[in-house]
């Protein structure tokens, strides 16, 4: 038989979301970047990570795997979709002052070529396009080590106070 | 320290590809569904499963847990977004006639309350709404057991002829 | 020379805002279907009239015809597109009590068949996914006098107070 | 009353789509903006103008009127998608050899402030992100004169010969 076996490990999420209180958007990126807040629990699960930020700008690298696959063989639509989701969130995030944060309302992903385990490691880099006191949207683009083009997308977010963020199940 | 760890198992995911070949699309998913075809590892690592299957329907059945969290206790959009595309995926898939393939090209996911681990099992209904010679679209959506909506999205793909499943690396 | 002219006419805009005002969604929905509220101009300019609504779901009807046509003889995708975000506008608009408006955020059309001046008259049927007190989702589709499906597509708004209509420019 | 009326004028569209066989994509367009292919009809319903365009990039101008708006004074969503779904498509265009000929799938739109005869002149640049063997994807954004964002999009274009474009109805 051919089983194939992976561990992960993670820390209690809330460590991080405490953290986060009283930093801006950029400072609470750079504190995930340094490891002064842990890797989010599906950071851990599909193995990425947050390396560069900036204003307007976040990069972050995976390497995809055989976990990642569906039957054919190719990475699941799905895990480049959560690239994706991550860093366009995280573009928001660097846009946004202390006291505010976003949560995904659309998220769109374009596949034009297909990742395979044998792609090697990928960068996706995200951009903010707009950032306003309702709405904010970014842009992103997943390349190999080439620069070769995979997959691009788009978010819209909604712009909220972060007190209301403990009602994120409200939010819409 | 609060460390939490999870092992995840999984098959070679070329043997669901090899079973594949020479079954029509709706016979090929309900193979998944039987367990006759292994669950493909992507499914093993987010921890989701095919439940249904009819011509222009696919539904799938998951539990959000910890590790599919963000930083702030909620689940990640990338879940709900594999969740959504492996849904939406397989109702094209039982449109298909034997020889047939199919590729996603286009994910749009609508994310309209927040999951977390406290929403329980989820139940991710997808409907084919056009499939041709060339594309097929799909709708899906995201309910708790109360069938209260969560998120709901669309895809389009191209469809293949099989025999060139080979080379989904040149699909675009 | 073969020169093709159309003349079009409408009234100023701002009499359908006025007797808005007052009027809970539905009621605003169906005061445009008897005409108590005139056409909006660009219904008059594209050829378009809502014709049923209820809480939850909107219809139009339109004829393409040689001026919504791109250079090929097929009618350009902005067409489809503009009846597509006016139905999906109107579904949200009957779920909303008065007091409340809703601007569109983001608008995702599939466009599955060519549609010519030769498909004749299309309805368009939207329906209500979500409306929550921060966003509405919606789908629709268009379908020609057998039903057959030319395109589909769905929204995303932002509900908001009818007070800061005013504001509108600032929405985002 | 306040009537308003406005008369268009456009060729027969055949007269473009007969002078753009034989020419590669970036031609195509070129003879567009020189006007030796006649603006297509919806250009003219709508009034907009292509101005510029080299390989991988294409940009249009429009000034919004109140023929393009909705009955609350600011322009419709369909306007702004089919100025984006304009400029998109042309900057596909702009990527395909003679004898290639792309059709859009999917267009996505987000309306990030509202727009209004005020506004002035617009200025919408789009840019191909991807072009392959089957799809093409691009993206693109809405300016005033003073570079403000009003609204961004992207788009997903099936790649075809253009033999088969006289059976664009079958596209799908």
């Amino acid at each position: 038989m051919s089983k194939r076996r992976l561990t992960v490990e993670w820390d209690d999420p809330k460590t991080g979301a405490v953290r986060a209180a009283g930093l801006s958007g950029i400072d609470y990126v750079r504190a995930m970047i340094s490891g002064e807040v842990p890797d989010p629990p599906m950071a851990r699960l599909l193995g990425y990570r947050i390396v560069e930020a900036e204003p307007g700008r976040a990069v972050l690298t995976a390497t995809p795997g055989e976990q990642h696959c569906n039957p054919f063989g190719t990475v699941h639509g799905g895990y480049t979709s959560t690239l994706l989701d991550t860093a366009l969130g995280l573009a928001i995030q660097t846009g946004l002052p202390k006291g505010r944060t976003s949560t995904t309302v659309e998220l769109a992903v374009k596949l034009v070529r297909a990742i395979t385990p044998a792609t090697g490691p990928l960068r996706v880099e995200a951009r903010l396009v707009h950032v306003g006191s309702r709405i904010g949207t970014a842009e992103a683009r997943v390349v190999d080590a080439a620069g070769k083009l995979y997959a691009h997308g788009s978010t819209t977010c909604l712009v909220l106070e972060a007190e209301t963020g403990k009602g994120k199940g409200k939010r819409a």
